[in-house]
């Protein structure tokens, strides 16, 4: 497995790869890597041949008041999880090489698909997302590139921007990973004291309870939506969202329509931790 | 030499040609193509074994009253031009190939760089420049992409793009190629009756008195450059601008300094032509 962490020797890696004829899969991570995460290698290497991971911390989708400091970093354990799971390339940039190149004049702007979900809680959360990923396929220019769906808007709006930017890449999206108590695997559930930690699977519960109520019939899941977000907080979580949204312009949707799809997504404060999950179901 | 329409077409042609180790310059154009148009693939040539050209009157960079439909399309004498030129190929896109796959959502911002010039009169203009060049890098993947001076602004904004997107390719401006009066050479020339094709020139041949006269210590021109507007009007001309910039900034400087280089850049009306140039000195 090759460590590098220069733009010039992961691509020197990378094109090597390409001319040997070799497939290559991206997973773009930012460390603190998990069962989620090896479930995005594994799908990786059923896309290509070879699978080449980052690591990197993006400070540009950090809010100011978010944990970029607190961020769990872990290389020298991911390198061995990468190691194990037979990773061909693990890509480690600095700050210096991913924006140290003086005064930023660009920005990629993002229309409705950022306004609710995450996008709506974090100010300025996606344009770093899209900025750093943009950035990333240029200096990777893989064949695919693996996203989980846990973060579905995530996903859905670097759909677009291959689209719109005509990057020469399929995307594949990875099931979510859980718990056994159906936790959605998460970085930040590391965060959890053991306590949030038992109490953290009740927003997944709820989610789906709402889906088998809305499949039996439920198409206004408005009031059925709040009821379960005031029992979340009689539990000690604190509600963001969590609501069914429309799986293309990722928007609320109040009446649903039998045999649409759509994401039931939701995210909640656990202490100082922010969890999110969601399910996609057809109605 | 290949005409290709399709992107699937074009990326094939490009990359059989890199995978024979041929090194591949770019040079985008909107057809109309002229003397100009020859430096530039001249140029490409001696920085590449191939030379590929892209044939495409962007939409997105004309403002509502702005020209677009009367910009002169000339694909059959563009072809046989670049025929005798030996462009390996040429890329010939519908705007249903470029831009029909549904609403956009995304859109990339410039800070700063386009306020002023080009940019400042022509709000959106690089907004769309820079949507399409983009794409285009994306879909030709040249090793090296190749643009004018004549419009530097936009070859400083591109070049920003490719530094913070990190574009795989290196950019190399071509020198503005002049009529035997000294007229830069445009697609737009086109548009001047005989009347108006006589005149234009003077705009050229004021800048260089400007640069003349700083170079011999005039380091304020302000009153200078007013007094050659005025002269200009007289003339004929409507003046949109004509001023000294920074070279990095793109934003006027009053106050020059010995030793600095900088651009001195005049964009004016002929009837309703539209005309712009450049000179890059050292004061």
């Amino acid at each position: 497995m090759k460590v590098v962490e220069t733009i010039k020797d992961i691509r020197e890696a990378i094109k090597g790869l390409q001319l040997e004829g070799k497939k290559v899969a991206f997973v773009p991570t930012m460390g603190a890597l998990h069962g989620g995460h090896l479930s995005l290698f594994r799908l990786a290497k059923k896309h290509a041949d070879e699978v080449v991971v980052s690591i990197y911390v993006n400070p540009e989708q950090f809010g100011p008041t978010e944990d970029f400091g607190s961020y769990p970093r872990t290389l020298e354990r991911d390198l061995e999880f990468c190691e194990q799971e037979g990773i061909s390339v693990v890509f480690t940039p600095s700050d210096e090489i991913m924006y140290g190149i003086g005064k930023k004049f660009m920005s990629i702007e993002i229309e409705e698909l950022n306004a609710y979900l995450d996008g709506g809680s974090r100010p300025g959360y996606f344009q770093g997302i899209v900025l750093v990923v943009n950035k990333l396929f240029n200096i990777v220019q893989p064949n695919v590139a693996v996203f989980g769906q846990k973060d579905y808007q995530q996903f859905q709006i670097i759909n677009q921007m291959v689209k719109e930017f005509n990057h020469d890449l399929s995307l594949v999206m990875a099931p979510i990973e859980r718990a056994d108590d159906g936790l959605a695997l998460s970085s930040r559930n590391a965060y959890l004291s053991n306590e949030e930690r038992k109490k953290a699977p009740l927003m997944y519960q709820k989610m789906k309870q709402a889906v088998n109520k809305i499949q039996n019939g439920l198409l206004v899941p408005k009031f059925l939506l709040e009821e379960q977000q005031q029992e979340l907080e009689a539990k000690g979580f604190k509600n963001d969202y969590l609501n069914v949204f429309s799986m293309d312009r990722m928007a609320p949707v109040s009446q649903l329509k039998k045999g649409e799809t759509y994401l039931i997504a939701g995210a909640v404060y656990l202490g100082k931790t922010r969890l999110i999950d969601n399910i996609i179901f057809e109605c």
